[in-house]
Formats: C-alpha cells, structure tokens, sequence
C-alpha cells in the first residue's frame, strides 16, 4: 500500500492524518466509543474508535485485519516523560473479517500456552511479537554467518536431500518410497561439503538434516538445519578452528546490531566473546572440572552436559574472559569415521567442539584425505567401504589435507535466546509426533 | 596454508619464489624435464618439472594433489602481447597421491561426455573449470537475490522439508516411512511462506520442493530448489509484479559484475532488460503471436512454448528493448486453488507469469485472503476442505490482501548459462533413474 504508514514510524507524523493497516491485537468498547490495538510487523498502537466504527467492528474478533485512516495524537500517559501517540479514527475498513475466537490468546506480553498448543497454533501464536521476535534473529544469525563466509571468499552450496544410501551408516535415517524402490532423506551434508571443498577449497552453506530418533526431549528435531563449513589446503585444525571462531564472531555482534529491538524484547544478552577462545584437550578439559568441582569424570571419553555448562559459563568466563572454549582431541571411538586420527595417538581424532551457552555447539575436525586410509577406518568401524563408494570416490581421486565443521542453527538459535526447548526455536518443528503445521 | 599462493596472483610475483598448491591438471614428460599444469579455484599454471620431480610423480595420475614452492617466470608464449607466467619448481610434495586414473578426462576446455557420465563421475567432473563456473553463477543468483529482498526490509523464512499431507493435493507427492505412519516430503512453500507473511508481512526464502513425476525431460527434476516471495497489505497485483522485476533486474547486473570471468568462459550475453518490462494479458499475448507468427493458438487456455520462446525472444526485444515480459489474466482452470479470481469475471485469475530467455521463469499472483471464498476455491477444485485445513486456519484468523511468487533456482540457472538440460544446472541432480551421489 502505497499510502501506508507503519506503526514505529507514527512518532514522526503527530497532527497528522495518517493510513495505517495491520492486525486487530485486541479492543475494548465503551459506552459511546471504543479502543482497538492495531499491531503490524513494526509494533503496536491505540486506535481510538467512534460508536459508527465499533459497530463496523460487530461480531468481528480479535486477529481480523483493518485498515485505518486518521489523525496522529499524543497519548495521554500516567508517566509524564514517556511519549506514545494514538490515532483518533477517521475511517474504518476491514480488510479481512474473523468471526471465530482465535484459538490461543496471542494479545500478552508472550504466549502463555503448554508447548504443544503453542506448536499445534503456529499459525497465530508466531503473530505474538515475542514469538516473532525469534526468527528474526534466527535470519540474522544466518545472514551474519553468509556474511563472514563471504568475506573470505568461500562458496555458497546447495546440499541435496534426497540420497540412495544412508550417508553416515546406523540405522537412524528415513526411508522415501521412490517410484519402485528406496531413497533415503540425507542424515548429514558430510559427503556433499567435501566433494565440493575438492572443487571450491572453502565452502559453506545452511544443510538439512534428518534424523529417524525416537527420542523426545527438549534437544531433539527429526528434521533441523546446520551451518556447514569445509576448507581444504589446512596446515593445522586452527585453520578450521579459526573459522569456527570468526564466524561467531562476526555472528553475534551482527545480532546484537541487527537485533538490537528483538533482543531486548526477550531481554536476552549475549555472553562475552573475550579476546580469543582458549583451546584445551578434552584431557585437561577434564582435569579442570575435576579441580574447580570435585567432579572427577577424567576417565570419561567425552564431556557430560554438566561438564560443558561448567567450562563456558564459569571456567571460560572467568579465567578467558570468553563464554565460549575450544575442545579438542576426543577419542577415536567417539568420532566418525571421517575424522583424521592423531598421527602421534591412533586412538586420538584431530577433532574440536566448541563449547558456549553451557553446550556444545559446534563439531568440527580435521578430515581423512587418503584413500587407503579411509579405506581402512571404514572397515575399523565395522561398516562396509562398499557402501559408501560415493564418499570413497572423491579420496580416490584427490583431496588435500582439509577440515570443516557444522553448527546446528535451530540449537544456536535456542542458545542465543536461551528457550527452554529447541522446538521453540524451530519455525515449523518436527518430531516423533509432530508433522503439522 | 599461510604462506600459499593463489594462482591468479602469480603474475604480480615475477622472479619470486612462491608455494602454490592444487591438483594436477595435466602433465607431460620429455627425456629429462616435464611439465605439470596446476589446478587450484583460480586458475591454471604450467610448472617446470625437473627429472628428479618427474621421478616423484611416477605412478601418479592427473588429481593428485601437489605443493610447489619455485620461482615464477615468464612463459615463452607463441603470441608476444600475451603475457604469461609458468613456474620453475625447486621443491615438489605430495599432498594426496592419486593412483587410478579417473575415469573421465576433466583437462579439457569442457568435459566431453554424455549427460549421464558427467553426472556420474561429478566427484570429479565437477572440478573442471567449466562445470565448477556454473555452481559459482547459481550462487551469485541466490546471492543477488537475497541482497535485494533484504533491502526492501523483507524476512527471510527456512521452510521445513516434512508434511503430514500433501500440500498442493493431486497425486505427485513422495511418502516418507515416518516411525509407525506416512509423512510426506513438500511439494511447495504455499502454505509456509503465508503462514510468515501474516507475522512478517514480506518474506522471502529458498524452498526445497518434491515432485513424484515419472517424466524423464530435459526440464524435469524431483528434487528443486525455488526463490520464494510472499507479500502483504498489497493493492493490487502490480504491486507483486514490481518486486518480481525487481528482484531480476538487480540479480543480473549483479552476476555480470560478480561472475565476469564465469559467464565470459561459457561465453554467456544476457539478454536486455530494458527501461520496464512489458506487461500484457494472456489473451492479447496470444494475438500478438499470431500477428507477428501467423500461428493461431488464441483459443488455447495457456502459452505454448514456442510462443513463450517468440514472446521474450523476438517480440519484446523488438517493442520494448526487454528479454522479459510478463504475461496475466490466466484462465481459473490453469491456476491452483489459492489464487485470487479476477473479481470482474469469474473464469479469470490474478495472475502471472514472467517470460524471459523463451520460457517462464516465474508464476506468480495474487491469493485468496477470504476464509468462506478460500473453501469454496478449493471445493470447486474437487478436493476436500478439510485435506486443507492447517492452509485454511491462516484464512480463519486473518490474512491481509496478498500475492507473491516463486522462481526456480535450476531453471533460472539453466536459462541464464543457456543449458541444455535442467541437470546440469543442478549441483546432485535428483530424477527418476538417479540419486547418487
């Protein structure tokens, strides 16, 4: 609409006659005149209704969609040194009428809803400006990290979905019925990401993933997406580890300026990033929660939740000045079959995760990049090389020493915003039960 | 590796000694020198090989990644304004030996074989510089076109892959073996991407679509990507078509300037965009094919190719300096159940598509916005209401008046490299036959 004004910029147009156009947030009627709280994607206003105008409103509820033309007002406040305005209406148009009660109240200052009413009404409860608010910073984290890939020169990839074999082995994948056979939904864009590093050297991109887990806790999605990374021509895993570490910084201040509103709407701030993340073995990472806790978990091959919230939000913090560490060197039983082994330590992958927000959130490693050798540690994990002759194929034909990483983005974008469930911070989540909306 | 150099810097190092590192792309060996030509994302260099290097490289096959430190030196070329670098090499590694031979030459200007080996062997063929331009190409489109979007202030949406039931109806949708019941893999973003625009007003996003068609063409794929666009508060279809020729007008130039060398190596010319592209009705489209071609098809309900390809190749070139036009006011018949009725006659939709390089490269229109006309759209369509129901919940709680659009990222690519086949567009092409890698 040509003539529309949008409800952040009213501030600047007080005496004015005005068009705006929007959602009906919520309205109350008086005797002889009435209020209705317009809302559009940029905020909320009053709007000051005569009796002509609530009877245009009749038998209409909440969420119908007006348009109204009329005089920007100040508004009168109980606190003298806030400034609002409120529009007297003019004209009153209904653009879209709703008759029936919308389903869950949408018009607080959140959702108060049990999860699966909040997901089963996506449809309206994602109109809340609370809950609008976390897309927009999803996006954001997503536009921050294309940014930084970019800037380096790395390419853009569009990873397929569609497979004919399971892509990491295990039994946890989806089946598709293809015309007269079986195709797979890709568990992980690990082949597609190092075929194409072997042509572009660094490259990048948002993947989905699915995952067949009958698991139904607050962690798990059966479909999610992750940031990819892939670089070839490594000297060391810092140059994945460098990567890792300037994509999230160059992400979260890009939040806290493009999100500035969003993030104070939830009142969320972001933990420190310091001057660098400390990079420890899981070893000393071990010993370290075992002296500042009296927690011995040193004969663990990885770290526990608990170890992981230590390390980023009281370890890190205090002795790095940074919510965010560096893990490396896990054991070869706990990695795939792609990951590098210690050239000192067969029993040592050249691996990382990067620990923040009390969670890993990044998994990265350098990569196998012969042949013969990946050979071989395919059959160490007791899969069949035969299976996997696509992924083989490119070690047969050459690439050189590389790494990458992947970051989940629906587990950043809980983190960042810290929501009790990754399901909150997925715009259309799926799990075991759910399919729809 | 820090201190590498890339190949297309070579020229500003004459005299130095430098590293590169790459695969080799092609070698020869004479009785006491040889010579390998290096392959990095840059560019080709040709390497002088002395007899103790040739000994190293014994055995080895073209894609063997190497690491060359020597001196870059002027290349004794045949034309003396080209000048041309080579490098004299003092120090040769192997960074990742290749032993077979692979198995379709990629050393050439293109890679010569069949459409189906070349997608095969894409683990390889893809690295030759011919094929790898055109992923660069598809990237600069999305890239371009996300610029554009976020420019006018629109959100950007991550569409989910699973659905519980087909989106679109009909029968070309893909079951997916979802733990005890079927799930379904997206035929569209319809529903999703209105779903967002009733939060976010504009958005935009590359969806993922699905379709179960057993037709093996040239412009056929199961698996697709499109650009999606989704606006609201719009006035009247104009308002769609604008960000249409928007989001084009700004994405060409913008590969022309971000892909010179990609599009001048597969000896690309796109066509004109002209001052505005033209806009004219199905009917007269049609009038105009058979002034200017003698062929009648005025009584047909849609364009033919072959007058798509006369349209935007001849007739709106000659008329309005454009490759592009578009074409509305197609027949209800042709057009799915959310598309809005001309309300000056009912057999009419608000609707368009956008013809460029001969065939349409959008559709688009406006939508349905009205609960009780969306229901009756989609009787008078044979299907069933309630199939529809989480696509009609948004009607029921208020959608403003609305249009968008979707162009497909394979064909778009396609069109613009002027491919013979969609595939080649397509980074892992998905068909009937094919799923690997």
């Amino acid at each position: 609409m040509t003539s529309r004004t949008l409800i952040r910029d009213l501030s600047h147009k007080m005496g004015e006659t005005v068009t705006i156009a929007g959602w009906m947030h919520r309205h109350r009627s008086m005797s002889k005149f009435g209020f209705a709280i317009m809302r559009d994607r940029t905020g909320l206003v009053q709007v000051v209704l005569e009796a002509s105008q609530l009877e245009q409103l009749k038998g209409l509820q909440v969420e119908s969609v007006l348009k109204v033309t009329g005089v920007v007002v100040e508004k009168k406040s109980k606190d003298p040194h806030v400034k609002e305005v409120e529009i007297q209406c003019k004209l009153l148009e209904i653009l879209s009428p709703v008759r029936d009660a919308v389903p869950v109240n949408i018009n607080n200052a959140d959702v108060e809803a049990n999860l699966d009413t909040l997901l089963d009404n996506r449809v309206v409860t994602l109109r809340n400006p609370k809950q609008r608010a976390i897309f927009r910073v999803q996006a954001a984290l997503v536009h921050g990290y294309r940014e930084y890939m970019e800037g380096q020169g790395f390419t853009e990839i569009f990873f397929p979905i569609l497979a004919g074999a399971a892509s990491e082995g295990g039994a946890e994948f989806f089946t598709v019925n293809y015309f007269d056979r079986e195709a797979t939904l890709t568990q992980s864009a690990q082949l597609y990401k190092q075929i194409t590093m072997a042509v572009y050297e660094g490259v990048y991109g948002l993947s989905y993933s699915f995952r067949a887990e009958k698991f139904a806790t607050s962690r798990h999605l059966t479909e999610f997406n992750q940031f990819e990374f892939e670089l070839g021509f490594v000297e060391s895993m810092e140059d994945v580890m460098e990567h890792a570490e300037g994509a999230l910084r160059y992400m979260l201040p890009y939040v806290e300026r493009e999100c500035a509103d969003e993030l104070k709407l939830r009142g969320v701030t972001l933990p420190p990033l310091g001057e660098k993340f400390p990079r420890i073995s899981l070893a000393n990472a071990l010993q370290l929660y075992k002296e500042g806790t009296g927690i011995d978990e040193t004969s663990e091959p990885d770290l526990s939740p608990a170890a992981e919230k230590w390390l980023s939000t009281v370890w890190a913090p205090k002795e790095h000045g940074s919510g965010f560490v560096f893990v490396t060197d896990y054991p070869a039983s706990k990695r795939p079959f792609y990951v590098k082994l210690d050239p000192n330590n067969p029993n040592n992958t050249q691996s990382f995760d990067l620990v923040g927000f009390g969670c890993e959130i990044i998994s990265g490693g350098l990569r196998v990049n012969n042949y013969e050798e990946q050979i071989q540690r395919i059959k160490d994990k007791g899969l069949n090389p035969a299976d996997f002759e696509d992924y083989t194929m490119m070690h047969k034909y050459g690439i050189p020493p590389e790494g990458g990483f992947g970051m989940g983005l629906q587990r950043l974008t809980q983190n960042v915003l810290g929501l009790a469930n990754i399901k909150e911070a997925t715009i259309f989540p799926r799990d075991v039960q759910r399919l729809r909306p």
